[in-house]
């Protein structure tokens, strides 16, 4: 069967996360796989490169399925959108990829972005989107304490004790941070980047450099947290609303020229 | 009474405008004004230096209000927030001011945002909050066609009939188009500034350029349509979701060192 590649954008605030849960529960897969079941009778199973957490949201996920007839991409994605609606959930580019291509263990990079906005007021715009703090935060000492965390390291210290990975072992390529104006405050924008993050990483990282920035710790106390190796030194994980999966990479790009 | 001048930030798609309607048509004004009444008997009347219509937002509208009491402009305006809760609606800045100042009166620039998205796949993230077209614009003849509505002008065309203004004849200091990455598409950000507007002034130039944008009008036909001084010869008014009050000038800033 023809294989094809979804890139999905999506509002994780209605979802119990991407995976596909009991009954009743919603999540992205099984909206996206309940849209595919309206152009071939299932059940499908997609495979995502990003198993995101309830309120998480997707920018740039991408997911594989298989189907029977052989469909011209651009009209696979018009057919999907037509049957998602209203959902918060677009297909926003789809191709046809080879049959030993996976949308998960192809996958040579994943991206995420966490917004965090400090301001007095209650956000308005950005409700769900978002996470708020109140006061604003000390970019340079957040910048400090993440340099400690690039590269090769034993990350047991920010991953859930839910992580099911095999080893704690990961090599975090990028995570950057950047000030933006926003309406009565600041808007802080954490870029990470690797070729894998365990369960929970980007959060625990974000909400431990939030506490530096608050002046809470120091950025060297970053060091001491990676170093112990405990969950119990991480710092408190930040809530959901603010994470986007906005980007995957793969040796070669599946929607060049889509 | 002393007097204050709040700089207000809210999502304008609950609201059938800023301007108080009548009973259980909810507006921006009688929401603040109800909160006003949580803090003194009212009734309150707050004057605004922009009367947005349904469903157009704001980030920097600036209203004031007499109130009695010498308020603390910070405990003001946390106050306030704590009874607008749960409105999309929130008081960024709070400042005492001269009896003579005036929101609307006193003001000598209006700042607009209109966000236009152009992609296939439905948005997700910012329904409400952008116009979406399918096809993507040529953004330099959209430029192009601008540029002939900088400048002093009798803008008649660009006027809804609805427009109470004693004269068409008003500045466009600028009116910039830029494109920003946007998954799946390309967002079109146009900022417009000038004294004042005419009723319905921004959304009738979009709609006009996003006409030059698709090809369907030449970029000159926008001098013809001015020079026209003839509403028929608007394109279409866009939809106002895309629309954005993100800030008013005065002489001197009410709110510099808040």
């Amino acid at each position: 069967m023809p294989r094809f590649a979804l890139k999905i954008d999506y509002d994780g605030g209605p979802f119990q996360g991407w995976q596909r849960q009991a009954a009743h529960q919603p999540s992205v897969q099984a909206t996206v796989e309940a849209a595919l079941g309206r152009l071939q009778p299932g059940p499908h199973t997609i495979a995502a490169a990003g198993r995101t957490d309830a309120g998480v949201h997707g920018t740039g996920q991408v997911a594989t399925v298989d189907l029977v007839r052989d469909w011209e991409p651009y009209r696979l994605s018009e057919a999907l959108n037509w049957h998602l609606k209203p959902a918060p959930v677009a297909v926003i580019a789809a191709a046809r990829v080879a049959d030993d291509f996976h949308a998960r263990f192809s996958a040579t990079e994943r991206r995420y972005l966490f917004r965090l906005v400090a301001r007095r007021a209650p956000v308005t715009h950005d409700r769900g989107r978002v996470w708020q703090v109140l006061n604003p935060l000390d970019t340079g000492a957040m910048r400090a304490g993440a340099a400690h965390l690039l590269g090769h390291h034993d990350f047991t210290t920010f991953r859930s004790s839910l992580c099911q990975a095999n080893s704690p072992m990961k090599t975090l390529d990028e995570v950057s941070i950047t000030e933006h104006a926003y309406p009565g405050g600041v808007e802080y924008r954490f870029v990470l980047r690797a070729r894998s993050f365990l369960h929970n990483q980007v959060r625990s990282i974000v909400g431990t450099l939030e506490r530096v920035g608050t002046g809470g710790w120091a950025p060297d106390a970053v060091k001491a947290a990676l170093e112990a190796r405990d969950r119990a030194a991480c710092g408190p994980v930040c809530p959901p609303q603010g994470l986007y999966l906005t980007g995957v990479g793969y040796a070669v790009d599946p929607f060049a020229g889509t």
